[in-house]
């Protein structure tokens, strides 16, 4: 596992990552994908999904702002995706605020094969069953184990499952990492969970067969560019701004040495 | 009045503040939300916005970006929230520029209980029969008396009414107050009006049964950000930027010393 | 031509400038706008976009994100702004990237008379049957000669075309220009090229009769804000704040012996 050499391979390969996600955050994660050297691509419409996924690395579910339409609209890409091989990571947000967005996580982890789902632990909770705490989609908690969460989820649905946090935790059901990198100030700023799926989209656009370590690079590089942006910032508003520099800046070379991983 | 206890208040109680609101600014006011230190969540399907609604403590509604499944929403979910006692904030953004934008402020107001109306001079002269010019949603000037308007409106609509400007204008048609707090740099920036919506909503979230004081504390809050904000910016996109910092960093202790608030 | 002089007449004119654009960039093309000095409106249901066109003195048309009732509501504002000789803008992002996108691209512009078309290589080569190699929307090569292309392209298509890169070539069949300001920061942020087709518009409402004119100062303008931004950018977040800063901070004094441009 090299966060470092897979960043360089995106830088090199500048894959394009297919976006379907939530009109609050689509100039931010368009913005950290391109920051981080992959190319975004943001598009919705039922009449051009399919082909334009198929022009895709990667494909980017975020059911943020979810209504009947889009959801439509990502399965039809996610089928497209699954007979291609192309990467799915689903970002469930809020889910377990509403049936709505519970029942649209549900339907798509079961209509497609998604290969790492990327959420708070009140939303993955909420996906398998176990009890959490949810109000709205930025303050969620779950009781305690976080990485117990991630093994279980991980098991329960078949796919790699990234809870983020404070520290985030990462598991496929055999495999766990828990990756201690970050800042409190990305908790500051919305859509910073979004924009750590696209990474992981990009991620998985370089290394499709390995989600587990794709997902696991993907949440080292966003952490370490979260610690970068922290250094001068005086807020929510000056780190914004400098996450896309520290994104930007991030050194293949020294990303590795930085990575604060523990492995099981 | 206390714009500073009640600030400590949202800090602590984080309350969630529903917004369905315009595209351009979604991730604004989601940021805005976040700074002072209130939850922000935007939803908007027919789906879900009842349940999303129940959860939260406000509900801010803005026609920005109107189209009829939107405005279907809002009255669905501002009757859940009349139902429940949650305190509904609405900026009629462009009221007057359009007669679909006009009809539909007027619609919301007629079938909700709407605790604040916040716009400018324009918007809120349209709103009751004032003649005002009007272009697009930026650019509104009313003839003169803002104060004489606030009043007004106050009491024909029998509601709260900020008529935000150079200096904003409240009223509940009985009482009135003048908000002197601000700076020329917040008109350079797009959404910043939306925003000032949004920070209603979190005042009004914290103190439900008193909407002219959440009104005036909550653009007291505002414009003392954005005088904070000014200090260092060298134009409007260092200051949007710098506005999110001076959100964050607003001290409850030392606000209510800042406040250019004449009251009547 | 003086990009100068023109931009001088737009921040004392205040033009409204109606646009009908994508949800990753609206904020930040109304920014941009407001940041020049020309006021910004978006509003894209159908029930409203014939009236608000006719309050306009330019229309931009942006394709980024687009899905049916968007286009419907295109042709709607196109129509009105054709009868009332309001300048239209076309921004055809991701032309050649989905069938739905060239074939939107091409309805618009054949069912509109569009005075100025900005894309970059890849999209114009499609619309005009050159072959290019297109991925998603935001890396797009054609092949070699982009000056030969936007003269094609105008002469082919009966308007003014800027096809924008590293340099812009702008070209209205029988004119040429090239225009060498501009900085590679600004590949670095998503919606810059959208900025710049909301610029353009902008240009387009203070001389609507000359658009191979108004196109070159438009991008001149951007250039040089973009210039002025790259300074003291530490990366692309702080050089898309720094962006606003600059577009505000350009001096209509100054600005023409900045301007690279080569005419032929």
């Amino acid at each position: 596992m090299s966060a470092g050499d897979t960043l360089a391979r995106i830088r090199d390969e500048k894959p394009l990552v297919h976006q379907i996600t939530n009109y609050v955050v689509m100039n931010e994660t368009a913005n950290a994908t391109l920051a981080l050297g992959a190319l975004p691509v943001m598009a919705h419409a039922i009449e051009e999904v399919e082909e334009m996924v198929a022009l895709a690395s990667a494909l980017v579910l975020n059911i943020g702002t979810l209504s009947s339409h889009w959801v439509e609209s990502m399965v039809a890409a996610g089928r497209v995706a699954n007979d291609r091989g192309i990467p799915i990571v689903l970002d469930p947000v809020g889910a377990g605020a509403t049936r709505y967005r519970t029942d649209t996580a549900r339907g798509l982890l079961a209509e497609l094969r998604v290969a790492v789902l990327r959420g708070n632990a009140g939303e993955v909770a909420t996906l398998v069953g176990v009890d959490a705490e949810v109000r709205g989609v930025e303050s969620i908690a779950a009781g305690g184990g976080a990485a117990e969460l991630a093994r279980e989820a991980a098991e329960t649905l078949g796919l790699v499952v990234a809870v983020t946090g404070a520290v985030d935790h990462v598991s496929d059901g055999d495999r766990f990492a828990e990756i201690a990198n970050g800042h409190e100030l990305l908790a500051t700023v919305s859509g910073t969970g979004c924009m750590s799926t696209a990474i992981t989209g990009a991620f998985l656009a370089a290394k499709p067969d390995e989600p587990f370590e794709a997902a696991v690079e993907a949440l080292v590089a966003f952490g370490v560019a979260g610690e970068d942006a922290a250094v001068e910032a005086r807020g929510p508003g000056s780190f914004h701004a400098g996450l896309y520099d520290a994104l930007a800046a991030l050194d293949p070379g020294g990303l590795d040495a930085r990575a604060r991983v523990r492995e099981q």
